[in-house]
């Protein structure tokens, strides 16, 4: 049994956080750290939670107790220093923020506009996709959990680009607006949001980086074109890839790929139709299909952003890292 | 042919009213006044115009042209201080917010918690619920357009109040976000509403005194329980009244009150069934459908609250104030 | 640990109880009967499922195994032969349709115009309001679960109803659309329903006789005007219900009546402001907010239609007749 | 003024016909030609019409009278007897199903698995992408309206084609559910689509042959990757396209090709962010974004499915064929 913190007060992470924690058998207890709700529980701050969850007290990040593990659920440019605060004696640290994704302090600096202070530990993360997990996901103590379109466009892309010689990708993923976070924004209310969508961040969106970063050691080397949409929705990912082979590849052949990426992995779903967004929402699976005509494959995936795409896998990732099986605690059925 | 001035920029309401004055076949003209936008054009500033709407200006508020109308689309208090400017020389001045709605100044401050600056105004105007227009309607210059709550509400209850003595009301309507305006709320975002339902302002709205005022003069002394919820939808309300009268009333009857008050009202349409609220949105409709069951009659309605409750019963204001038929330019079929 | 059948195949309900039965610590088996699907698995039918659930299969309805438990989510009609047949042995029977909810063959006949082929079982059974069950519940086998709005009116009334005199009751509900099942009509496609409210079955729908003969030990013989609504949504009940008492009440004096009918109920959740409907969606819980002004009472509820509702109550009630905790296996966090 | 006849019914593009021709200047009459409904008017079967449109009536598809021009809108197959017997006499006909829009019988027994009884016909007449009309448009009476699909993907992707040598292309669209019509089938209740998402036809939708013919002529002979996904909402398509150049492009030279292709058009609006859908739903605009980096171009465009991409094209190709401006009664202001 162990002792959980998560940093980070009430985003729509943290929250889902702490309710996979709180119904994760593993887990003994869980504290929460916010300023703004610093001194009261977390169910007086979201009061959709209090069903099983009563007793989560939220602290100031000011005075953090001492955990097996804690999950940082923070805008870019605040876990860093909580990162370098906490990563002395070796304990787990799992960021769901992007301060720890990247390869360098030249990549940071140039996404998201500000100086990295700890380059050392961007160095000594591991990148967390949990089924890919990079070469130093066992031996480091820092997961940088991935963002959810980079979870959703990996997972879709990484059996292809492994197996065959792709020319050009093309991904186009629609997220629910939760993803943008709990803050206020006009363009986002329901009354603008209903019934609308909306792309957004043409050819400059910052998961894109991390999707180039993870498909280099593979040799992708061609043009990727990654577009993103807003859903009139809350939750939930759905993504088309169409990757463009040199040579036609048979789907038999395709197929097989998949089957071999992820045939021990407990939350791809390999499916022989499309998907519905539904089946994935509330859940901690990646739905996928594969399809292919002439040179051209085509990978149909969703999962749910909030969870696969961010606090579901960070707790998958927890499970690896302890050596419990991935699915402890997190294989649930929607309701 | 008129020239129309709105003042209040471009929110949604004002939009409208831009829309509609702008189809209308008897204005000539529209100038839009708004301080955050000024200098550009409305298409500019909202985007989703653009299709007949090519050159309206929005000017300073400050410097305000000579119109043959003028609508006033503001918050609360800020339109006090344009009615008594442009109030001298007994043009046609319509508000759309509540500063000329209510009856007196003690009413106002007790209501919206502020001065009423006016006094005299607020007694000089007339309340311009179209289909049943008070009897300074047609004398002064000076309308105060309902609350979209209130126009569903009245709309409802005023053939059953006129017609029979009734002992209490019961007022449940639910409305589309778009009530609350175009600015940032975090609970009103679309990640947060998507699905869901709200109550609120419970025995506190804004628009109850507006509904017992016009009430008053039919002898209406009873309770009136008036309950606002948010629906997870960007446009429309949907009203359910119920009225205990003091004996059982026949169904016949009841319509007959129904068909005598709107008989010669083009837009309240008496319905067999209960409407679909899509059948008024995006129109200037109020869809009514009546039954009885003992004491109780149901008075189920619904309307467009952009539209019938606001700026399309504006454009039926300034209709009847210019001695038009009420429909002109307003009697479009959603699309 | 106990074996569970559900009768009823692949409708909403049955897959809710699939779901919540999978997760039950003290549930060790399952089986699904129903016709058009029989001889696959759930998850092959109902492919958003299998995370958890993996291997319920489901058998044809003509060879029922034996089981602890039956529940049975059939139209109404279905199941009078089933409960017929299962009730010889005084094994534990849950019918969440409407089949032995009423109170006598007169009132089924006239509210489902079919004959009731089973008179003395009607008789037989409890009506299991979990929270206020009937004098039989405990020890007769069969247990008619209550309808959806049934169930979030009388938790609503009761309180009041059984400590105060009551002259009327106006109930206001509306439901999202999964509460008409899985059955395909034209009027309930997104595209008919997206954005859209319509009330429906004005005076006539089937609950309210369950509403009146729950409330009927109680002494209330007044009026109740019950109104039910579409919610363009999919999931979850929101009701506001307002009840005129002989005399004013005082709000303490409410709020007492509400602590004492529900303090040991860990599933209805008193509420210092009117609930949202997303807290309760996905959940068992029932959300309460009391208000009163002069002799009207407001009693604004909410809950999932398809758990709390329908298969969540069931749990309950399995919990409570096996002498459980009421909550065991269903005191989840929406995810 | 000319006389209008719509065969079809009371589908969802029949009614925005209606709407449309109701409100055009230059309509004088309009029948509606349905068997079902027959002997009615159309307000009755669709009351949220019943606006401005009060005496439409409809009649039997067996009794055609004469009109200047005929719209038809049928199911695919429908449509074959009903032009051949009116063709004879060189009015106009406009057909926006499927029946006419292919090259030849061949591509359309093998899409549509039946054969074609009037291969002449189908030789005879003219694809009406009204911004980009083939050359036989203005000499022949049959007009074939192009799939709402393909009319979005064509206006994307015809002016790069045009302009450039293009490699392969990846079209990526999302549909509102009101383009599969009115009829109920359980995978489009809004309890089934609410918040979902989902692909359907991947590499089998029957509007890529369409777009396919279309862009033939421009030499266009590489791998085109179409994939159609179901959004949760009612109306309107959001499109991403894909084209990969043989050498990079610079923007300017892009935008100068979309500048040239619609500089004289009133419904394509070029826009220098990327468009929200609701700019265009209750319209008839297309409005486009476009972006480059390397070889890739992005054309990212929304249009309403039933407006531009049905009715309000046939109406357009109307005004085109009677030689009056396009936008005449077209160009209206979403309300």
């Amino acid at each position: 049994m162990i002792s959980v913190g998560i940093i980070g007060g009430s985003g729509y992470v943290s929250e889902k956080l702490a309710v996979l924690c709180d119904a994760h058998p593993l887990v003994s207890d869980i504290r929460m750290y916010g300023n703004t709700s610093a001194g009261r529980y977390l169910h007086e701050v979201l009061p959709g939670l209090s069903g099983r969850i009563r007793n989560i007290p939220i602290l100031s990040a000011a005075s953090l107790e001492s955990h097996d593990v804690f999950f940082l659920a923070l805008p870019h440019g605040d876990a860093i220093r909580f990162v370098t605060e906490l990563s002395h004696d070796g304990r787990l640290l799992i960021d769901l923020g992007p301060d720890f994704r990247l390869k360098n302090v030249e990549q940071y600096s140039k996404t998201y506009r500000m100086d990295h202070s700890a380059p050392e530990l961007l160095q000594a993360k591991a990148y967390g996709l949990s089924e890919w997990p990079d070469s130093q996901f066992s031996s480091v103590p820092l997961i940088a959990n991935p963002g959810c379109y980079a979870t959703v466009a990996l997972l879709s892309a990484l059996p292809v680009v492994k197996a065959f010689r792709v020319e050009s990708i093309v991904i186009n993923a629609y997220s629910g607006a939760s993803g943008a976070g709990r803050s206020a924004h006009s363009d986002l209310l329901i009354s603008e949001m209903y019934g609308n969508v909306r792309a957004y961040q043409v050819h400059s969106h910052r998961h894109e980086i991390e999707i180039r970063n993870r498909l280099d050691p593979f040799g992708f080397l061609g043009e990727l074109t990654f577009t993103t949409h807003l859903l009139p929705a809350a939750v939930g990912i759905y993504s088309t890839t169409v990757l463009q082979t040199t040579e036609p590849i048979p789907l038999d052949a395709v197929r097989a790929a998949f089957h071999e990426a992820y045939e021990d992995c407990a939350f791809v779903r390999l499916r022989s139709t499309p998907p519905d967004l539904m089946w994935v929402a509330g859940t901690n699976f990646c739905d996928v299909h594969v399809s292919v005509r002439g040179k051209s494959i085509v990978v149909i995936a969703a999962l749910d952003n909030l969870i696969k795409g961010a606090a579901g896998q960070a707790v998958q990732n927890m499970n690896l890292k302890f050596g419990w099986p991935e699915t402890t605690g997190i294989l649930m059925e929607k309701h």
